[in-house]
């Protein structure tokens, strides 16, 4: 059976973050919006229908947790979440904390603009404070 | 307390197909990939974990169902999914059929050209297949 690897994209524009029950939570490296990502740690899956059942609903129970944290943490006035996956194929759920003041309001955050990575003191205390909240490592 | 309205953008922009048990789904006007959209029928409710959580496992379940289905039906390469919400707030959740021959692959469909609209005899036959299959009215 194979096992579950992160995808080599994921792992060169992420920070891993730590492990729900079912998925590894990532930081975008992209400063300009809190951009959080799911992966269920299931090998060979790129769609959630795809997911058995009991693993589909856990997703939805770690989604739900995310999402309330991220709009309570960083008061959002917006969530985006989505699964694309047209580029890296392995099953990764996004949710983008939306601002109108962000560069990219109203528009969607894919290929809006490049990147800018974070300073690592800010990536890191992102870390240590989604780690904290949402009781996980 | 308030009813259900559907966002006036989402009246104009798509065509009604039927009621699941908590929403409508709506066929966008766009014919250059099959993308339904799932309104629940709720007032005022902006993010999924905004809803009861009785509903929200029930919004799981209708994605399921209409993912199965579009990607048995379509044949598709990718399944894409979404709640955005930054210009029209009232929750809907977007359900996109993609093909590495459409227009817009490997990018996002949001903003990537402007709107096709189907020939109206295209988008009937979408909607009644939609209707058999999915078995709502």
């Amino acid at each position: 059976m194979p096992s579950f690897t992160l995808h080599e994209t994921l792992q060169k524009d992420c920070f891993v973050v730590g492990d729900f029950p079912l998925s590894q939570l990532l930081l975008n490296n992209e400063s300009s919006y809190p951009w959080f990502i799911l992966v269920p740690r299931v090998p060979d899956v790129q769609e959630i229908y795809h997911l058995p059942l009991s693993k589909q609903q856990q997703l939805w129970t770690e989604s739900r947790q995310l999402s309330e944290w991220l709009m309570k943490h960083y008061q959002g006035d917006k969530l985006n979440i989505a699964t694309i996956g047209n580029i890296v194929p392995q099953l990764h759920f996004h949710h983008i904390v939306r601002f109108q003041s962000d560069r990219a309001w109203p528009k969607p955050v894919w290929g809006a603009f490049p990147s800018v990575p974070y300073p690592t003191h800010i990536a890191q205390q992102s870390i240590q404070e989604a780690r904290h909240y949402l009781q996980i490592k």
